[in-house]
C-alpha cells in the first residue's frame, strides 16, 4: 500500500514531532507505504522557512550514512506554515496550502491531522478546521490526538463534544502508545491463535492477573505536568485499563476493528463499580522518597524540579480491578505502576489455578508471563519432576525472548499507529466509550484520594513500591510474581 | 528409609550386573537407603571366591578417589555362591547362605531376587526357589526380571505361568528401563500437575501424538540376539507401548500404584485391534543399508557381525496405534524406532489441534515436546505476533532443558527401580495384563511381517528411516515434527 495523503501536524516544532513523528514517517517512507503522493504541513508559532523545516526533519532522522539522499527526498515533501491556532486568517492560509499540495502530490483529498499540542487547543483547532473548510468531507479525514484525553470524565466529555462538532467518532484516533507495542498486540495472538490457551482463558482456570508498568526513572523534566496528573491519570486510566481490556475481552467473531472494539467496550462497561469502602481498600497510592538504584542515589519526589511543596501527587498507583463478565467475574486483575521503582519493565502475568493434587504434594501454579518491555517475549512455568530418586514436583520455566535482530526490526510504536491510521484501522486506538468508562471509574478513586481518605504511602526510590501494595495482594492470598533481580542481588540472594 | 534386605542376583558375573546393578546399589548405599542391614548373594557358574567377587564389585564402581573406603565397606556385604541353576543341591547351599546372612545382617527375611540371565532359565529358577524353600513366605519376597518377557503371547504366557507357581503378580517386577527414566516419570508430572495441560489432554484438543525412539548406533555386539528379535519386539512391544500408555491414560484417582496401574491397564486393553488390512497399511518395517552419519561410513545391517545371510529382521519399526477410549478415540499415536538413524534421541511430541482462525491467516499448531534423552526437558511452541508493522502470526518456541548440574545428579534408571522395589512400589514396572495386551497386538503385526505381506523397506544408515514411514504420516495429513539438525546441516540449510 502506498498512500495518497496530506498530513497536517499541529505542534511541528515540538519534541514529540522530532523524536517520534518524523522518524516514524520516514520508516513508512522507506518501507514504501509513503511514496510520491504524500506531503506534510508542519505548523507551529515559530516563523520557520521550508528549508529550515526540512533541515529539522532531516536532523530528526539521526545518523544516516547510507540513505541521506533518501532522507533529502523524503524531507522535500515537508512544508511549513507559521500558525496561531486562534487566528482564523491562518487557517485560510492553511487551506490554500492544503489545496496546492493536494494537487501537486495528488493526495486525493485524503487528510490526516495530528494534534501534538496541549489539549486546551484541541477544541479551537477542530472548530476552525470545520469553519474554514479544511475539513471538507472529501477524501478520508482523520484526526490523531495524543493523551491525555481529559483529566476527568467532565473535561474528557467536554473535549469530546468539541471534537465531535467536526469529526465523527470513527474519524478520531486517540493514541494510546502502549496499544502500538508489539507485545500488547501479541496478547491477541497469544490468546486467540493458541488452542492451549484459548479454552482455559477464563475464571475456571485463571486465578488472577498481574499487570506491571514499572519505571526506574523519576519525573525527569515532566515535573510540571506530572505533578498535576500523577500515576493514576497518567498511566492507569489509559494504558493499564487498555491492557486489561485486551486480557479480559471475550473472543471476537473476527479480528476486524468492529468486532474487537465491541468486545473491548464490553469489558470497559463491565468493570466492576466498587463501593467507596472497597476502593479505599483496593487502591494504593504512593510517592517516592530518596533512595538508591544500583548504588546510585536519587532525590525524593518532593525534591525534584517543578514539584509543588508538600505535593500529594502519587508517583505510584496499585490496586485491583474486577470485570463483571461470565468469563472473569470475581477474578482479581492486580496492577501497579510507578516511577523510581527497582527496575524498568512492563509485563503481564497470568496466574492459573492450582491443579487438583493427585500426588499428595504441593505443586506450583502455572504462570504465563508476557514481557512487553524492555525485552519482549514469553515465559511459561510448568511443573515437571525434580531430578532424583524420589518423585517430587518442581517448576520449569520455559522461556522465549525476541533475539536482538528481531528487536532491531521492531518498528516504533508511532510508525505502526500511523500505518493503522492510513489504513483506517482504529483497533489499536481508544474509543470514546472506553475513555468514558475508564474516567467514570478513575474519577471515583481520585475523589477519595483527593479527599485524603486514603493514605499516601511513601516508598524509597529503588524499591518496588509501598509495602501497602504488597499487603493488598496478600489480603487476596496472592503475591507479586515479579521481583526484579536487582532486589535479590542487593541482598546477596541471587545465585 | 534404610532397608533390611537380602539381594540374590542370578547372573552376578554378567555384563549387566557389572555395568548397572552394582553401581546402582552403591548409589543407594551412599544415599543411605542401604546401610548395615543389607547383603547381596551373587550367583553364577564360575567358581569365584568372596574376595574376588568383592574386587569385581569394587571395580564396577569406576574411579573412586574420594570414597574408596566406602566402596570397600559396601563390597564387604557381597557374597558369592557358585551355582548351576539345574542342580537342586546348589539351591540348598543358597538357602543355607541366605539363612546365615539373614541373621548376620538382620535382613528380617526380606528378599529380592534379580534374574539377570537368559529367560529360558527363569522357570527352573522360580520352581527351585519354591521347592527348596528359599522363598518361604517370610518377610517380603520380590522378583525382578529383565526384558524380554517372552517373544510372543504364547511364550510370554508360558513364562508367566512358570513364575506364577512361586510368585504372585504383585511380587513380580518386570523391568522396563524406560519407565525409570526421569522424563517418562515427567510425563505424569506434566499431565497431572499442570492445570493448563490437564484439561486439554484429550481428543478435543490433541490432534496427534508422536513417539520417537531413535538410535544412531547399529546392532553393535548384540547382533546374535537382535537378529532374532528386531525393532518391533525389542522396542515397540515394551518401551513404545509403555510410553503410549502414560500419554493416553485417564487421570488416576491418586498417584498410588493401584490407581496408576488400573489406568494403564485400561489403555492397554483399549488399544485398537486393527484389521489385517489396516495393519498392513499402518505399520512399516525397515532395515538399514550402508550409509554415513556426520561424515563417518557405516556398513549395512546385513554386513554386521552375527547377522544371518539375507536376514529379514527389521532395524526400524514405525506405525500408528489408536486407543479406543472416550479420551483419545481416533487420535493417531505415531511411533518410530530404529537403529542407525541420523541422531540419537527419545522424545514425545504432542500436536494440538489448530486454533479456530479469527485472524484470516494460517497459524501453526501448538506443539509440546518432552525430551527424554540425551537431553531432558520440554519445549512448547506457541503463536505470537511477528515483529513488524503488519499483524502476522509466527510461532515462538519456549524451551527448558535440565542444566548439566542437574543432569549429573540424574540417578541411573536401575537405582530408581531398585529403590521402587525396596519400597514395594511397582508403578514403574510392567504388569502382566500390560504385557499380555501388548503381545496380543504385536503378534498380529509379526505374523503379517513374517508372512512377507508387508515389504521390508531399506533405508541408508544416517537417515531417519524409510520413506514409507514419512508417507504414512502424510496419508494422515501429518508429518514428523522432529528432523535432526544434522539433516539440515548436511544440506547446508541450518542457519
Amino acid at each position: 500500500m502506498t498512500a495518497h495523503v496530506l498530513f497536517t501536524i499541529f505542534g511541528a516544532s515540538g519534541d514529540l514531532a522530532k523524536r517520534k513523528l518524523y522518524p516514524s514517517l520516514f520508516r513508512l517512507y522507506k518501507a514504501g507505504h509513503l511514496g510520491e503522493h504524500f506531503a506534510v504541513i508542519g505548523t507551529a508559532r515559530r516563523p520557520w522557512t521550508k528549508e529550515f523545516f526540512e533541515q529539522i526533519v532531516i536532523e530528526s532522522l539521526g545518523d544516516l550514512p547510507d540513505n541521506s539522499r533518501q532522507a533529502h527526498a523524503f524531507a522535500s515533501h515537508f512544508y511549513y506554515q507559521s500558525h496561531d491556532v486562534n487566528d482564523t486568517e491562518h487557517y485560510v492560509a492553511l487551506r490554500n496550502l492544503q489545496k496546492e499540495l493536494g494537487q501537486q502530490y495528488d493526495t486525493q483529498n485524503n487528510k490526516v491531522f495530528f494534534l501534538s499540542m496541549a489539549p486546551e487547543f484541541f477544541g479551537t483547532i477542530a472548530r476552525h478546521l470545520k469553519s474554514e473548510q479544511i475539513v471538507d468531507g472529501q477524501g478520508f479525514e482523520r484526526l490523531i490526538i495524543e493523551k491525555p484525553f481529559g483529566t476527568s470524565l467532565e473535561t474528557a466529555t467536554q473535549l469530546n463534544n468539541e471534537l465531535s462538532e467536526t469529526f465523527e467518532e470513527n474519524q478520531i484516533y486517540r493514541i494510546d502508545h502502549y496499544l502500538g507495542k508489539e507485545m500488547v498486540q501479541n496478547i491477541f495472538a497469544v490468546r486467540f491463535a493458541n488452542i492451549i490457551f484459548e479454552h482455559i482463558w477464563n475464571r475456571d482456570y485463571i486465578e488472577s492477573v498481574q499487570i506491571s508498568f514499572a519505571e526506574s526513572i523519576g519525573v525527569e523534566d515532566r515535573g510540571g505536568y506530572y505533578d498535576h496528573s500523577g500515576a493514576l491519570k497518567d498511566m492507569v486510566q489509559n494504558h493499564v485499563l487498555q491492557v486489561l481490556s485486551l486480557l479480559a475481552m471475550d473472543k471476537p467473531a473476527s479480528f476486524s476493528e468492529q468486532d474487537v472494539r465491541a468486545e473491548k467496550i464490553k469489558v470497559f462497561q463491565s468493570l466492576k463499580q466498587q463501593t467507596d469502602q472497597e476502593i479505599k481498600q483496593n487502591f494504593i497510592r504512593g510517592q517516592y522518597t530518596a533512595g538508591s538504584i544500583d548504588g546510585k542515589d536519587y532525590p525524593a519526589y518532593l525534591d525534584e524540579a517543578n514539584i509543588q511543596e508538600n505535593s500529594q501527587t502519587e508517583t505510584y498507583a496499585g490496586g485491583v480491578f474486577f470485570v463483571d463478565t461470565d468469563r472473569f467475574r470475581d477474578i482479581p486483575f492486580f496492577f501497579r505502576t510507578g516511577k523510581r521503582l527497582t527496575e524498568k519493565g512492563t509485563r503481564v502475568t497470568i496466574i492459573f489455578k492450582q491443579a487438583e493434587d493427585i500426588f499428595g504434594q504441593h505443586s506450583e501454579r502455572n504462570v504465563l508471563t508476557i514481557y512487553i518491555q524492555p525485552t519482549e517475549g514469553f515465559s511459561l512455568s510448568i511443573n515437571g519432576k525434580e531430578v532424583g530418586s524420589h518423585f517430587a514436583l518442581t517448576p520449569a520455566k520455559l522461556d522465549f525472548r525476541h533475539n536482538a535482530t528481531a528487536l532491531g526490526n521492531s518498528p516504533e510504536a508511532y510508525e505502526k499507529l500511523f500505518f493503522d491510521v492510513l489504513k483506517g484501522d482504529s483497533t489499536n486506538f481508544s474509543h470514546w466509550e472506553e475513555v468514558k468508562a475508564s474516567w467514570t471509574l478513575i474519577d471515583r478513586i481520585v475523589a477519595l484520594w483527593q479527599d485524603n481518605q486514603v493514605p499516601l504511602h511513601l516508598y524509597p526510590a529503588g524499591t518496588m513500591g509501598p509495602q501497602a501494595a504488597f499487603d493488598l495482594l496478600e489480603s487476596y492470598g496472592s503475591q507479586w510474581i515479579w521481583t526484579p533481580d536487582v532486589w535479590y542481588r542487593e541482598r546477596g540472594l541471587l545465585k
